[in-house]
């Protein structure tokens, strides 16, 4: 069975377009963007079309012999809205108009055979293919170079939304790629299951981005992180298609699933993954927790991870993010110190959540947290996957909003966030704001989230690519991963080369030389 | 801090040469093994040496020169003690005085620098260069080829055996990987620390084995497998070094960790892993359970699994198994049926045994399990790294036996376990045993791990083989993984050629190539 189609992203905004066009900051809001960042009026341009598509009538004929004539598709929307992702340097060249980066067409094909067929006709005439699933990617994943080929098409995976098989004896599920979040979830739910998977871009992102990404979820603390899920993929490549998952784990040689999973569609295309999935939850419940700093709050994520009693939520807010959240006109000026802002989340049966919750609140209450009820988790709850309309909605106003991410071991937490905060600060300079927080933790380590915002200069592009750099250089030179769930895309390229090293980088060649031969796997993608 | 070196295992027995020695089956279990199988006499023959050295004094002098005089060793008894491994197999060839696979000489480095310093001797002199750590192998791992080469070394690791790193923020611990099992848990209990990892072959196996060949221990239930737990590792390849690990988890591309986990010394030499590490238990409790059949057992295992629920040890023995294990001349006879035996353990603090313990017992209840007490929790400690002395008793008296196993996941554990069994029995005969238990569950699936018994005809080593590949073959059918857990070496490769594809091959290759283009890392190990 097959879910309608997810409806398509606005193409110089992010999410739902019906939603998007009435993403306008609250009165009370501009009030104090106002005092923050001053209000500056700079709207998208509007009418901007892509350059013509470079492939010929020829080479169209050979892909609509494959996937179909009604499944090639060169009409200026299309292929703008397969345009780069979501990142607010994405974001800033949409709403500049700047479309150079459209594919010359976007191809549907509807299975694994399909997808084998059109990459040995792009290997064949050299023409870049960049798999598509959501477009939620916020490194540059979807901005393949194209220089030195024929043209580039992007590869939807509209089509390929089945559930192709539920074990429940097993307990897992095997999903296309095309599916997005809402979309797999639905499938799922009418046998009782759940993947558990909801990250910030949920709504839009596809099973297929989750898995050649490596994302992580708002639950992964419960649910684990999307690879962690993976007991089983089909991939299709240039050179052969490959079906891995023998059984849960196994001692047959590398792991070679977790080369695939990070792949950034640079190896090949995903064609299904089996996924580990759990009985729906029967009760959700989510709260709030106050704590005097960040430290304190981060030490008692450690405590909990460590002791084996993570909650299926957590996530700690820094000062400044605590506050920001806090901001309201009408309690504004209020003297008494936020502190920092711990939510936590419960899922499962009754008796597994009365029992967690129990454990994790005693221990929270022992570490000098402070409960905060239930308001404060139905907040986070009811908005966790708002925050990118209100970037649209700052842009428009002259502010620039963008995340980065990172993770590290415990000990390198406190080091890593002064870090990286201060790069940014530094970078961004006096007024910027640089907020924190934890969303992802380990036993022996945990990731740190960061959101800044400033006003917007004349080259808010250049202005944001100087403070990422100069994020990322902090990053690397703390020891820690350039990206926790965001994956690589062309923006980390630069960095990930330092962080695997030399011969980190020559394996990475090695197999995607292997496999991709003809290099038109989403060229500049990952692959230092 | 180093330990003492750990004892070096009897070159055609397992274990400690004292303990091997006096490994003769009980005058009580001689008649049951007369019974079943007659009593032969087969004892190892004795004096064998192996063929002289084939490197010459300007090659050794070359290796000398990289890691001191006295670590080149070329004496017949060092050789022989680095010849093959513990599989059957290696011992009927050991115990037969074929000593035709000896290495020419064994290289001692003393850390990093030396093992790369090897590798490019070896690289430049063509000369096979396997890395030795506990020498436990099972699947022929040690076994190079070495036709077209100069010559062989075992690179033995035994020098290599510091703490490198204790970091109890984090909880993690960076070791060597010369140290024996008892010796690393002994470094972390100087600190409160334990691995937790268990497999049969601790005493004698070591921490860089246990990574390059995904070891699982038997408490994996609880700690895990040893993939799992390493969040770190450096590598030493003829090409360049590795250094990876920048955070517990993270979105930088494949994970290339779980490359070098399982390349059994075919990519590189695995010179340090950083590994989660856990607080020593402060209590440890093992008990007894009796299920009416196997599938009951295990379907109470799948629900503990996917309940969240799992002790730190959980194992199975099937009807066959239970019985035997359960023979005794006092007992044997009995009418009543002992069904199968399941052994839970729990380890941690107080209070998490006694949270732990509880919830298990009231679900094992439930699904109608009969508690045991400790009893056969205590003997299963006892003796769980027993059993291979008791093989070596075995083939004494002309008793072939071995262990192999597989993996799946839970809808087809059933199939699995009924079609190795039937095709072990097939091919081995009349009289032979063959017992299987469950000892490494997953939410999704398990491991089975069979044990045959058979009387040795006129070529033991032909018997086997025939019947190794027959289940190989069953499991390859099924779906199944060829190994849960004792890596691919030689014994697995052709199967595993199966197991991950033409494509997964093509991966395996193009890595090896560009990691060790002279291909003096274990040729004809893993790679097919």
């Amino acid at each position: 069975m097959t879910p309608r189609t997810a409806v398509e992203m606005h193409p110089q905004r992010w999410g739902d377009p019906a939603v998007a066009a009435r993403s306008e900051l609250p009165e009370s809001a501009l009030g104090l963007v106002e005092l923050a960042f001053g209000l500056q009026d700079r709207p998208p341009v509007s009418g901007a079309t892509p350059p013509p598509s470079a492939l010929d009538a020829a080479l169209l004929d050979g892909l609509r012999a494959i996937v179909g004539e009604e499944h090639v598709l060169l009409d200026d929307e299309t292929r703008a809205l397969r345009t780069r992702g979501k990142s607010t340097p994405d974001l800033l060249r949409a709403r500049a108009g700047d479309l150079s980066d459209a594919p010359d067409a976007v191809v549907r094909p509807d299975g694994h055979a399909a997808v084998t067929a059109v990459l040995a006709w792009a290997s064949e005439h050299r023409v870049v293919v960049v798999p598509f699933g959501g477009g939620t990617c916020v490194s540059g994943g979807l901005a393949a170079r194209r220089d030195g080929f024929t043209g580039l098409v992007s590869l939807d995976l509209v089509r390929m939304k089945r559930l192709l098989a539920v074990d429940e004896v097993s307990m897992t599920a095997t999903l296309e790629p095309g599916l997005r979040g809402p979309e797999a979830e639905a499938l799922l739910a009418e046998h009782g299951l759940t993947l558990g998977h909801y990250p910030q871009s949920y709504l839009h992102a596809s099973i297929g981005g989750f898995a050649a990404t490596r994302s992580s979820g708002q639950s992964s603390a419960g649910y684990g992180r999307f690879d962690a899920m993976v007991v089983g993929l089909t991939a299709a490549t240039p050179t052969g298609s490959l079906d891995l998952g023998s059984a849960p784990a196994n001692a047959a040689g590398p792991d070679l699933r977790q080369l695939l999973l990070g792949s950034e569609g640079a190896f090949g295309v995903i064609t299904s993954v089996t996924l580990r999935v759990r009985r729906a939850p029967a009760v959700t419940t989510y709260e709030g927790w106050r704590w005097p700093s960040f430290d304190a709050g981060s030490d008692a994520m450690r405590t909990l991870a460590q002791a084996g009693l993570l909650p299926t939520v957590i996530r700690l807010s820094d000062e400044t993010e605590t506050a920001i959240n806090l901001a309201d006109p009408g309690s504004i000026g209020g003297t008494e110190d936020p502190g920092c802002l711990m939510i936590t989340g419960h899922e499962g049966t009754t008796e597994q959540v009365a029992d967690r919750q129990a454990a994790v609140t005693q221990v929270l209450a022992d570490l000098g947290g402070t409960p905060l009820g239930t308001g404060p988790g139905e907040k986070w709850v009811h908005g966790r996957f708002e925050a990118p309309y209100l970037r649209d909605a700052l842009l428009d106003h002259g502010v620039l909003v963008e995340t980065l991410e990172t993770a590290t071991f415990w000990s390198n937490r406190e080091r890593l966030y002064a870090e990286v905060k201060a790069a940014l600060t530094a970078s961004l300079g006096e007024g910027s704001l640089v907020l924190c927080h934890v969303s992802h933790v380990y036993e022996t380590g945990c990731s740190l989230y960061f959101t800044v915002a400033a006003r917007q200069g004349d080259d808010p592009l250049a202005q944001w690519h100087v403070a990422k750099a100069a994020a990322s250089e902090a990053m690397i030179a703390a020891g820690a991963t350039i990206t926790h769930h965001h994956a690589v895309g062309t923006d980390h390229r630069p960095w990930l080369a330092r962080e695997i090293g030399e011969v980190g980088v020559r394996v990475l060649r090695a197999v995607k030389a292997e496999l991709d031969p003809a290099g038109i796997l989403n060229p500049g993608v990952l692959v230092p």
